[in-house]
């Protein structure tokens, strides 16, 4: 119950103080601050300052005690030294939970900041505060309209996404970039040096939280590998955990041992480790983003066997050869299948082997929609992804064309609802010329109809075909442990 | 002298007929005119169609016979069975090249295209007239204002990169992709089926072509490959030659089988030839385009021993992670350079060590000069990376941040002209949002400032560090041969 009473603290505080903001927006503090304002947190909020004063409109109080108030949860960001001092200020004043912003600790390797360190954990163990940090942008919860990295444009909308990252920088950059894909988050944690609370912690109560169906990781180093390696491997049977692990090379080992003080990890050990946990591996933001993306959009397991379906030669050829380098494969479809498709299809310049090519670029969407369905039908294929790169082309020829590609694109839009197979789409980018932007604020709105009507839309095919793998792979997993599990 | 007299017409034609003009603008050859015209093509165009008239405000023909003065180059983009016809028709008027757009040959893998082709390949053989294709989408050549790809969009501006491409889609892509990427051409074929002439062919004229820097090859499947493989290892101690080999995978081989009628060929071919020849293998468009930027920005060979420069703990993790599963190195800097970037970086949240971290967003933007100087002075480094990845951050405090922002991107820019190593930028991509356009626009703009500055820009570390790696291997490797030759 207590225990709970601070997860609740922590994600649906009533009220909150951030200790150490002041009028100057570069100072973290302050920025939090401005973000509770403008992202529209809706319990109550009290800058400290020992100026006190007024700050961004609201009224500051130059200590806690002076609060009025009962406070749930305290954003601290004062200078280093400072912190054990405020500290133990939130444990007079009650507070559950304190999120230390503050860099300066065991991250710098110095004796002074492990020390430093060390004090903060001692005083949360024996006083009972918990802790998030030190040297993290702490909690994003758009259900309970909170937002302490500096979010003011993070989604309001409440997902099924949980995002724990040891890196302040990566929470705040996976939330701007994901939203824009249609991710949506129940809880974001950046954790930082993690003297406290740390990743199996929130691990353990992202299992429990109805709001969250995936989770996202990004770490650099863990303390209790077994309890690590025991939580993952369950918690993974319920939801799926993708996790990005960062610094196991060597100039990336020595980058988090001054990032969060975490300690390097053989590459050994966390092959091992996803072996046996069956968690989803990724390399970078991107892939992150990507795999998220499409275990929002699916949950039902699909097979390896990938159909593809583009406009001209080429983009086939490419597509084939990376669903292969990804594992996947490009199965030859049933000779009836081939039949109905070159009913669809023109006589030449076009394919009805799978990768299917339907030909010049002016594809009618009536043949475009039959082409889909009845591919979906072949007991050969287990996923379709389409494969669209006409729009730079079509939007250089828009006043006569711009219309008729409208039309194509909603042919995939129409007939997903009654797909029994996943379709992702790859929906090429569009050029970078700054003349050309109108161009990418039109292959916006079509990636987000297209996002809207449940298919995932990638920016290339590399970046599809690693998100498709991975998915597959994290199913395959499940239905060997399973199937191991009935054997023994 | 003959031989140069065809290239001459195939790059910089006088006059030139599109046979197969219509007034329907979703048929290529009425494409093709349409874009002649749009791009401004100096030489005269004669539209020949049987129905005469006028066709786009140009007078047409109804025979190639019919046009008055001497025409250099036909395209032709009548119906299959009509094309060895026409190419007699070029004979009789003394044409030196025809481009065959015309689909429906070899690649249908049947009887009657197969024979079609070869009845083309014959009349080129004995009477001399040189074919482009079929099945292709033949030059774009600047200089003299020629594009037969649809290509009104295409730079008008003269470059140093060719490119030749089996695939049409793909020629058309590269060079609209590349435009935003600042990357200019001298030549670009798009060849087809090559039932004449063929990538080896227009590699013998690439190489001794003044124009041309630096030759990118995709290619589906080769006819001579001892030919092919002798050329390219020849041209490629000149000039570097980039090559995307499509269709390696099953899948891709049967989509090349019916994409250009190229045959299917074994990896371990591929791969000898690769080591055999020295040139710089890609895989995707994405991968061509990071690697052909490079090659434009600098031609002096450097190590593998990077520095990395950015904002944050996790960047720095990501980067060096990136850099070594590359191939890349990122080593200790000396003693000497970390006391002095020490001088430069706040007391705590940044690191002196590699990856170097500037700490907290704001750093000044004369620490970050001197940052970049000091950093690439230090023995221990060949390149370095700056990842800039707070664009989106500074957008959405703009009112308050974004001239700061523009004074921070100046400094790298400020520093580049004088430094002695190879500077290269990550400018993360924006996120995807339609509200997020006009970051989108910005990002763009100061995309175009670091390029028209010489530094290579890149949307993530990741497409950085496999460009920076193909260009440091390729001189590796020219390394490698200069020493044997001189040791033999």
């Amino acid at each position: 119950m207590e225990r709970l009473r601070k997860f609740e603290a922590i994600f649906y505080p009533k009220s909150l103080a951030v200790v150490g903001a002041s009028t100057d927006i570069t100072k973290f503090g302050t920025l939090s601050l401005n973000t509770l304002i403008q992202f529209g947190f809706k319990g109550r909020i009290y800058p400290v300052n020992p100026h006190a004063g007024e700050i961004l409109g609201l009224k500051s109080y130059a200590d806690l005690k002076d609060i009025p108030g009962f406070v749930d949860l305290a954003l601290i960001a004062v200078p280093a030294p400072a912190v054990p001092g405020v500290l133990e200020d939130c444990v007079a004043k009650g507070i559950a939970v304190a999120v230390i912003n503050t860099a300066g600790f065991s991250e710098t390797g110095e004796e002074e900041g492990v020390k430093m360190e060390r004090e903060i954990a001692k005083i949360s163990r024996e006083k009972g505060i918990r802790v998030i940090g030190p040297n993290c942008f702490g909690v994003y919860c758009p259900t309970s309209g909170l937002t302490l990295p500096p979010g003011e444009y993070y989604s309001k909308e409440t997902g099924t996404v949980a995002f724990l990252s040891q890196s302040g920088g990566y929470a705040d950059r996976f939330c701007r970039d994901a939203k824009g894909w249609g991710i949506r988050f129940s809880k974001v944690v950046s954790y930082g040096n993690a003297c406290d609370l740390d990743e199996t912690d929130f691990l353990e109560y992202l299992a429990e939280d109805k709001e969250t169906k995936i989770i996202g990781l990004y770490n650099e180093g863990v303390k209790n590998g077994q309890r690590f390696l025991q939580t993952v491997k369950d918690v993974n049977q319920k939801k799926p955990v993708i996790i990005w692990k960062g610094g196991l090379s060597e100039g990336g080992s020595r980058a988090t041992a001054s990032h969060t003080g975490a300690l390097g990890s053989r590459k050994e050990i966390w092959e091992a480790f996803f072996r046996q946990t069956g968690a989803v591996r990724v390399n970078n933001l991107e892939e992150l983003i990507d795999t998220v993306m499409i275990f929002q959009h699916f949950s039902v397991p699909c097979g390896r066997r990938i159909a593809i379906i583009g406009t001209g030669g080429g983009s086939g050829v490419d597509s084939a050869d990376a669903c292969e380098r990804a594992g996947l494969s490009v199965p030859v479809l049933s000779t009836r299948t081939v039949e109905q498709l070159r009913v669809f299809l023109p006589p030449v310049g076009a394919s009805a082997q799978n990768p299917i090519d339907l030909g010049n670029p002016w594809t009618s969407p009536s043949n475009y929609k039959k082409i889909i369905e009845t591919t979906s039908l072949d007991p050969q294929v287990d996923a379709l992804i389409t494969v669209v790169w006409q729009l730079p082309f079509f939007y250089s020829h828009r006043e006569l064309l711009w219309n008729f590609f409208q039309k194509v694109i909603e042919a995939p839009i129409a007939v997903n609802k009654d797909l029994r197979k996943p379709l992702i789409m790859v929906l090429c980018a569009t050029p970078t010329e700054v003349e050309m932007l109108e161009a990418e604020n039109e292959w916006r709105k079509i990636k987000d109809r297209c996002v809207a009507a449940g298919i995932p839309v990638y920016q290339n095919v590399e970046r599809a075909v690693k998100a498709v793998a991975n998915f597959i792979a994290y199913h395959e997993y499940q239905k060997r442990t399973k199937a191991s599990k009935t054997n023994s």
